[in-house]
């Protein structure tokens, strides 16, 4: 399901993807040890750029860029256990600075959230130099499906 | 090296170890991947454990409890490579709320600051439930370490 | 697709499930860190207990006993990269021994075998004691899925 | 401690390095998870690759070539839990073959063996070709510590 919203601040594209806890992630509490979440959110941004092509880590690449996640926040509000099933949702975030913001909600079968969270990314030039502007992939991208 | 250091806020207590990056922890982009550093964080919180004894996974199960995280935060400043060993600077911040709230700084040998980030946990009954008040054993555990 | 086979030795279950690499499996080089395998065989090992229900990690905890591998082994044969899906196929081998065997053969979409490998688990009671028998729940689970 | 060891068949380059286990490594039966081990086997290849210079990952690669394992195995014998120290001993075994093969053995403190396996490495150079012959670097390596 694709969606396009508007608000006040910003356009949101959005993807939902769905996963499933594996007994190497849970931890001696037999819940998802809280550092598995960021691959779920790796999980999440990949099932993203697969709906909305050109914003993959080897399309960054080819793009002259690399893009590493500079801030990443998590909140944990209900446990995940073995063999259980949640869904990902990952809206991007619209913003002018040269940046790519995603925002993740993780719901269990039962539609409570269980963890959300966010992260930042930088684009970072392959002599190694942070991109104060808008890489031109991307700039393509964003005219592509934000129609700006 | 202990260090008690009051402000304005907050009484702290402060630990530092070191890591060193393994093989396995750099991505493709041959820097550590930015999960890999909730690890250097929990190794910054255990050390801090070993320092402060009262307060390590096995002493809050002891105590019927359970802590787990419920926020983490993390920023990235600088990559860390393959081989490369850095200090987690891990200092316990005191609140008067149920909760364990600890600030990171991880710093190359080069003291420059690569990564620095935040967690905070609550305490949960062995019925699953949440506690609002401090349990027994961290009461204790602070009026040891913080006099109060 | 089930398929029950008989040769000389043995009967074989089996059962095939997909994978897909993400990047935070890949290492410097580009290609699947060695020990992401594991998991790997262990997504293997756990759509084959979806298929033939009652081998699973709770199913055995049920029954009062834990199943830890003892003997694993893995050969590399071609590197999967980023993105790249792959199918695990997880066989059965029955023994007569109190132990769980499973081979695995991990495929790439061109049907190339890139890795394969084996595990062995025992039976561990509550106590901590291994079993030389065959615990009632497996013996009743042999009896359904392979008529012995 | 270097040991130099004449056998009938090899000649052994030794090397031990201590590990601890982390909180994240264990799973929900409160030891380590079995795939774990694959990174305290890579712990201890990192520490002979300091021991014995021009064998590391960033060696080969200025050599010209990867190393990637071809064959991995691993025996566990004792669980390992939260907090506990454990050594690992990495013995370098002599080939005539273009390879690169260790073995491993894991002790707790009290000295009991708790796991052992084996890695096999080949040499691929830069085009993705596996090299029949031992590269340039490595011989120099070999004759440096093997004397051969």
């Amino acid at each position: 399901m694709i969606r396009k919203r508007k608000d006040k601040e910003q356009v949101l594209l959005s993807n939902t993807t769905k996963i499933k806890v594996r007994f190497s992630e849970v931890d001696s509490m037999r819940i998802v040890w809280h550092g598995n979440y960021v691959k779920f959110f790796e999980d999440g941004r990949e099932a993203f750029g697969m709906r909305y092509p050109g914003l993959g880590y080897m399309d960054i690449y080819a793009g002259g860029y690399t893009a590493p996640i500079v801030d990443m926040q998590l909140q944990y509000l209900k446990p995940l256990t073995i063999g259980q099933e949640a869904v990902v949702q990952t809206d991007y975030i619209a913003t002018d600075a040269a940046k790519i913001c995603f925002r993740y909600q993780i719901m269990n079968l039962d539609g409570e959230l269980v963890a959300r969270g966010s992260t930042m990314q930088v684009f970072v030039d392959l002599n190694g130099d942070l991109s104060l502007n808008n890489p031109p992939f991307y700039e393509q991208w964003k005219k592509k499906w934000l129609n700006r």
